[in-house]
């Protein structure tokens, strides 16, 4: 396969004069892709009803006269004015009972039963109209699904397709009563109506009604996109994807995923180290133009699950952006590496956001390849050094993992309504782990919660998975390898109940939690060999070999054969020593890695990639700063 | 008096096949109480008018047939959902105006009549039914008043008792214009009807308009638990209690305590440690397994002067609990120690919350006697040890403190509404001084604010009263001992105003102040003999002798005799030496005690009780982590 | 001109019997004003329609009997109690959509009509009545426009209002869509009630549209107290001012000032140290008890400007007052350092809050003149030196300053709107600036950013202009002088967007910002002659010569002749540097200044200001804590 390049255009946004000098750019530059239309929907339909297609025909033709493909995005993000007109109630409500208005985008409920008609009559007319258009190859659903936290909504219409949703699933009150324990405090219910969504309450509401409210609200998510992505294809055969973003987990990725033939994402490393990496100040500050080193490549893997092996970057950060606390400007070259590090996590398209930066509105401050003015900016020559080089290189193909991270979404949702203690998230649980194993030089598939087969890994890791699919049990259980599970594995029913026999219940293991405890920050509980569990301990009463010790004496790590369970959140000391023993005992072999320098093998190449500000050495080779080095394997 | 453990049970939680079993565990256990019904409304009155007690009926029967005595809780703190289809507007109003809906607990407006009607019902119908009954030993009424912050509601319900308590306090708009000084901002009423609750205003309202909102709010929380001992008293001889908690001042406890038997409390001095106190960072770390060492005296104190002298725990933390940012397990002992103290202090019983932990629900992270699993859990063995302790030991009575500290909800309201600088708490200082007199050894008598009678007392303390009361002056007056006021102390006119001749109007005293300051924590003022005045100075005009001067010249506490007003609030070294020196003039005996070291005399033993998470020693006796330590007297 | 001192009086507050020695007092200790009236609505008109006047007019007359003038302010910031009845919509409502009520004050919202004709009313009254008064020597509009942030308001007055201000700027809504960039993310709008206040949005709005609403809202604040001078000049002769806050920007004080005769302010030194300037720790504690040794000096050159040349204080802090985080006592000496430090920057008139302070209602913790008791308290002392100094001091005058500073409002609401950065703000940028130029012991004047005549100054600082006007376009180029702009001078267009070709687009400087980037406070940007640039810097395409370079080979300062341009945030260090280079140039004398030492130079004066809580030595004069020295020149 052919990795390519792309970009992000709006041809509304400018002069149709200037469309075909830009498309000739494009092209020169080496592109492939131009992912136009996603939030045009005031042009496409000014007036309910009226459609204006022909701006969109002449700007299809003009990128496909000069050889580029388009990736063509319904609008749904962006609903014009006239539909508040038309649903008045389409808004979704904020936990405040807030109405989440127009002035930006994504000011629908998922729910709204009339704004899903309008959707599906948008996209059933483009489709119509584009589905056999040569140059339409490959389409995208709406933008960035629970972007600006969209996803949760207590509107009137949640709150009615909430209580079908109930109802679907419990068949009756009193099921639904029991399942949730609202015996616990006089909350039972009599009849469906009697339910609310579980916002405004005086103090937390139970958890059972929170986790049966999240996974609801990502069910919506799912059916929104299906409706799109089943109208699509009755009219084009082109290939369908959604941009997902970074460390968002409103929605099962996974559940949409099914639906869709490719997993994207938006990959904006500075903004999210600036915005959402809870890391210390000297990380922050080490890596404020380069990005995590291994925030981008967690979620490469991770869509690279999500879209069954297929996965693009649709939007790349180009240069500063305008949304995050702080915007730095990107090291020069960060821009190469960040694209190289896509493919040889086996990406099929990277595409830069954006053509050119918009001097108006909402991103005018979000750099693209060329500057407002149309020159070239930073980004822009280091893309077409990508392209160059991408014109030499063989594919790389994708290498075969020994080691897999099991990620889930609705554990995910499960601890941020019962995180217990303030600093435990599942999501940074899961990275935290997946930093060790990324320090070793480790290649890592991630997989969902449901996966029935392990067969071809040495090493799993199943970090607080709230509960253990029959499925995954299964394939643990005829797994022939390391398995890591907990802490908090397997601690909940799906009905969000502590199981009797007390968790983590894993067949062949005898070990039983009698009693956690969250800690702050600075109470760290200190493992005989050293290093610590912080965050989260558990106390196990178990018969199993005592592989980690606390000082104290409880243990921390316990295994029967090749299956351990971990009772805690282990530190950088710890994790490295328990990754490193099991690796050894797998014979899978580790690589570890200076500060910053990160590794990824692929069927063909080794890639390093120097996140440092200053130059790094491995294995006798010196890298410079935001250097990408590959050597032939 | 024989001290009694006990504990917390839901028999509505589990399969009434189990009632048996569990109640025979409690019995070999040595406990005597079994708190029963505060949260089953649902069950008792599954739809409205149609009661069930048949289930109840045998639970008691169960629970007495094994020798048990029932403390039977009224179910007020959780109505039903379909009382929300009776009262929809019983709901209160946050105070942003948003309701604060069904789906946890005490969502209920306490001046909701509809509401006080229903309540009335319930508690009408339990008491006639088991007011008699032999196994009915104790009431509780509702739970946890103010719990979540519910005593100040900003509803319409609430909105019109306002107006009528002003109407009947002050008979006329002008009266109350005038005592609240309304002319300063065109703030004055002309009709009852004119007047709203003092929230949603664009900058601070008015402060007596505040302080009497917040007087009228406690009231309506005495006169709600008054309907409910009215009742159960025309059936029931039996004593009624209320479950407090800590650090909670929203309602005068010594009103509520006034209509009630005993006063009861909910200890948890993890959970307080990690949420409610404002310690130092070292502080925290150094006691989170055992809680804040005087924070469960204090209380004790506090609720032995509110019950009257009668006093229980009515829950006690017997391992990590759910709700607090974080959760440790407590140091092995500490449910032990915990109970002790309470014994010290005299506690009538201690029950522990609960007896197993609930698998389902908002609370099923929280510890009990039993795992969920029916396995005694780490509290259930030293609950055992300390059946076993009180069984040989004799009733040890309650000595008579030299030391008393006068504490005074309106006040806390007062310096609430008007801190002045960020960092003053009346709370926070009253506990503070406590804190002093502890660490000096000393036996402490908490009094409320209208206290007539100080004559059994050496020392007496009032910091920070809002108002002196006539029966509190009176007091003092007559007062054969040492008596230190200030800060603050009866600086303010009943009406909230600053009273002419300036504060604090002390007979005997010649004293003025005519200026305060607040002060960042970063700026102490020194003084002259060492330490400092933090948060909180005042300048004095005075002719009374100056006992502590600052070092910038101004008094910082002067005497007249006996009687001392102190300036500012003392750091612990100024507070340790003025104590000191009040103790001294008073031939009250000090016995200075390292940190974490507790002591409590009883009429006939010395207690010792060691927070530290390491040994101490006192007096040449070696004392464990979480030890406890007791001789004759 | 002879400089006078006054004082805040509320002649409602008290008895009538007290007023004749109060004004007896004032008149003694040496004032020459009393402000009177501004929160009296409902003495003045007690019910609509009826007014009561005539204890105004003997209050009126008792100051005028003794020989004092007064300053008469119209009631607008307090309507009563009946004004709701009349007008349930005239209060505003929060970014939140929650009105903003009744019980303190400034409860309305400046485009509600109804509100308006009511003022209208009351100031028609008052003007009739007391135009030609001969005691009434000035007048008031209003108190503190904008306080407690009440400018902004989101009520349906205010969107009709915004949406008639939009159809008369831009006619159509079309020309709106395009000037506003709405085609980005469908934002289109096809009728002037298709558009919305730009609140409660998904995320953020289109900042075109912010700020718009802003430039609206502030026009909104000119035309109310238009609405009122239009009155007062048609009955009296009298000059009118406003008084003004610290660090306010929400409307454009220069456009209200250009319908007043004075400018005057509130000067809260301590208050505002605590409570508004961002400054570290140390700062902070330093200054605790003077305030900053610079805020005040900014706001009285910057209301100079304002009041184009008469300017007050209007409230000068007298002691400690209520309403600050942390509210401490003077330095004794303060209240005279800023009355003196007031008339060494030009002021008229300084008057004291408030001759008694007020034992009731909100403002009852600040302190007065007079104590509560009325003994005079720490203040009166000092204001009696100052009107003794006063009486033998010749008229200062005021002497041209060599350097101006442009200050713009506009430029504040736009980088709120769009920081890029959080640390960015423009007014802190401002003042950093002034500080650093006041640090040189220079004098120092704010001008407007459409001046049209810089011929006066040797040295024009510019930074952060959202635009360059045209008139000072014009005066930049015709000035034979240096200049120094930036950052982000001129970078946007008047609809706020980035132009092309790219900012500062100044003639005759070859430069261009290529990109910026806003950095988090601890990533500087080291400049190659020593010092940082912090916050912000940008990336300059540039043949102008680099006068200042960063060390990673950008440059931070280029020139064009004396036109220079600063592409970042200089720290002190390199803002010291770069502002000595310009001086010296332009032969503008530098005095370098120990820490809180200020000068400032009249026409026939040199007064030193010691801020420091120590002694300061300069040109061998010892000059105490808190002291005043002045020198002739």
């Amino acid at each position: 396969m052919k990795r390519t390049l792309g970009v992000c255009y709006y041809p509304e946004h400018w002069p149709e004069t200037q469309w075909a000098e830009d498309a000739a750019r494009m092209a020169a530059l080496g592109l492939t892709w131009v992912r136009i239309g996603e939030f045009a929907w005031s042009r496409m339909e000014p007036t309910p009803g009226t459609y204006d297609w022909a701006w969109l025909d002449r700007a299809i033709q003009t990128l496909g006269d000069h050889g580029l493909k388009v990736v063509l995005g319904t609008p749904t993000a962006t609903p014009p004015r006239w539909m508040l007109d038309r649903h008045p109630d389409m808004l979704a409500l904020d936990k405040d009972g807030k109405p989440r208005g127009f002035g930006s985008r994504r000011h629908y409920c998922f729910s709204h039963l009339g704004y899903r008609a309008e959707c599906a009559k948008i996209v059933s007319a483009m489709a119509e109209r584009y589905g056999k258009n040569p140059h339409v190859a490959a389409w995208q659903t709406d933008n960035e699904y629970a972007c600006h936290a969209t996803t949760l909504s207590y509107s009137n219409a949640a709150k009615s397709a909430f209580r079908n949703w109930l109802a679907q699933k419990y068949q009756s009150p009193d099921a639904l009563n029991r399942a949730w324990g609202n015996v616990f405090w006089s909350m039972e219910y009599s009849d469906w109506s009697d339910i609310g969504l579980p916002n405004l309450t005086v103090t937390e509401p139970n958890p059972s009604h929170v986790m049966d409210f999240r996974r609801f609200a990502s069910d919506e998510v799912v059916s929104f996109n299906r409706l799109q992505t089943d109208i699509i294809r009755k009219h084009s055969p082109a290939p369908i994807a959604h941009n997902y973003m970074g460390a968002v987990t409103e929605f099962d990725h996974f559940a949409t995923g099914a639906d869709l033939d490719i997993a994207s994402w938006d990959s904006y490393p500075l903004g999210f180290l600036s915005d959402r990496i809870p890391a210390p100040a000297d990380h922050k500050l080490r890596f404020v133009r380069q990005g995590d080193p291994d925030f981008q490549a967690f979620h490469h893997d991770l869509y690279r699950a999500v879209g069954r092996g297929r996965w693009w970057i649709m939007e790349q950060q180009p240069g500063p952006v305008n949304w995050a606390p702080y915007n730095p400007d990107p090291l020069p070259g960060m821009a190469r590496l960040w694209a190289w590090e896509a493919f040889a996590h086996g990406a099929e398209a990277v595409c830069y956001f954006r053509w050119r930066q918009a001097p108006f509105a909402q991103e005018q401050m979000h750099a693209g390849l060329l500057r407002p003015d149309s020159a070239p900016a930073q980004a822009f020559g280091e893309a077409e050094q990508v392209a160059r080089e991408l014109a030499k290189m063989p594919d790389v193909g994708t290498a075969q993992a020994h080691v897999a991270l099991i990620f889930d979404y609705a554990s995910d949702w499960a601890w941020e309504i019962q995180p217990q203690g303030r600093s435990f998230s599942y999501f940074w649980l899961v990275f935290h782990i997946y930093k060790g194993l990324r320090r070793l030089g480790l290649n890592v598939d991630i997989l969902p919660s449901d996966t029935a087969d392990l067969s071809a890994y040495k090493l799993v890791l199943a970090p607080g998975l709230f509960t253990l699919s029959e499925p995954l049990k299964a394939a643990l259980a005829a797994h022939q390898g390391t398995a890591i599970l907990g802490p908090r594995t397997n601690s909940k029913t799906e009905n969000f109940a502590i199981p009797v026999p007390l968790p983590p219940n894993l067949p062949g293991l005898d070990a039983k939690v009698i009693r956690v405890e969250s800690l702050p920050p600075d109470v760290p509980v200190p493992l005989a060999e050293g290093g610590n569990l912080l965050h989260w301990r558990e106390k196990l009463e178990a018969t199993a070999t005592v592989t980690e010790m606390a000082e104290d004496g409880w243990p921390a790590l316990v295994s029967s054969g090749r299956l351990h369970y971990l009772a805690g959140w282990p530190d950088d000391q710890a994790l490295t020593r328990i990754l490193h023993r099991a690796c050894a005992a797998e014979g899978v072999e580790t690589d570890p890695l200076p500060e910053g320098l990160r590794r990824r093998d692929t069927a063909t190449h080794r890639f390093l990639f120097n996140y440092n500000p200053v130059p790094a050495e491995w294995g006798g080779v010196a890298i410079p700063p935001a250097g990408v080095h590959w050597t032939e394997l």
